[in-house]
Order: C-alpha cells, then sequence, then structure tokens
C-alpha cells in the first residue's frame, strides 16, 4: 500500500490545458482495478502550484498505471506545462487499514 | 473542500506513543460528520516522518475537529513528540467532485 504525493508547479499560460489534461488522467486513473485515490489539489497560496495525491493498492497496479493511455497523454505533455520538474515523496499507508 | 497535508517528525524515542495516539485520532476522526480522509502516511525515506492527509467538507467541519477529544488528546502530547513543530499546507480539491 504506497502513496505518492506528487508536486507540481504549472506555467500560467497552461493552466487551463493541465487541468484538462488532469481531468482525464483523474477520470481514467480512478477506474484503474488498483487505485485507492486519485485527489488533485491547488495550493490555497499560490494557485499555480498543485498536489496528485495518488494511492495504489499495490506496486504492480502503480506501474500499471504508468501504462495507461490516460497516464502517457498527460506525461507526454507535462515537461511543457511545468515550471520546473514535478517531484514526489513516498509513503506506505499507516491507516486506514483497507 | 480543504485537505491539509500535515508533515511531522518525530523522536525516535516517541515513535510507539505517537503511533498509538495517532491510531486513536485517526479513529475518532474518521467518525466526524464532515470528514473525508484522514490518512496517516509514513515516509519511504524516513520511518520518523509522518504525514497526515485530512480532509473536510468544509471550514465548520474542520474547525470542529480541532475540538474533538481524540484531536485535543493528540495535540497535547505533540510537542513533546516531535523533532520540530509539524507544518501543514492547505489546498483547495479540484477532483474528486464529491
Amino acid at each position: 500500500m504506497a502513496v505518492r504525493i506528487v508536486h507540481i508547479h504549472v506555467k500560467p499560460e497552461h493552466l487551463e490545458e493541465f487541468l484538462d489534461m488532469t481531468r482525464r488522467n483523474h477520470e481514467g486513473s480512478i477506474r484503474e482495478p488498483g487505485n485507492v485515490r486519485f485527489d488533485v489539489l491547488r495550493s490555497m497560496d499560490d494557485p499555480t502550484r498543485f498536489v496528485l495525491y495518488e494511492w495504489y493498492a499495490t506496486d504492480e497496479a502503480a506501474a500499471a498505471h504508468r501504462e495507461t493511455p490516460h497516464y502517457q497523454a498527460w506525461v507526454a505533455r507535462a515537461g511543457e506545462w511545468l515550471v520546473e520538474p514535478r517531484h514526489a515523496d513516498a509513503y506506505e499507508v499507516v491507516l486506514p487499514e483497507i
């Protein structure tokens, strides 16, 4: 059970496309069998900063996510949108036990 | 709809008590009417670093959380456990729409 908290800083001129593509990625991701959460958050301090909160039940499910068309389409565009490369921190889930 | 991501760095000698009290806080919090998520995460890089991922449906629900016995009991002990003061980042929820 692992969570990745992904930090994303978007160029203002790409916000609309980022939000559209991230919505498509979200909608595909929550339908994946091993997905537990795929929350998209926007910083209250800076509207160009976002967090993806991604919880997959297994490492295999997380790896399968990276092969999906919705993720591949997102990541293909990400480099152009971002002020700096995104970074992710990895966590094990202590609670809830599901 | 707001999420707080709370970063916590625990003194190794207090890990057991921290985990016990955080479990109680979690169990109480997920029963609060406005609580959507209360995930407890442990860093894969450093087992003394934790994240609380707290989503409340309204500001009122988040404020009510801080009045609960389980939160009050937790926060009363937190100062003793921590290597440095905890810090939290605040986000609005973009997705999912619930």
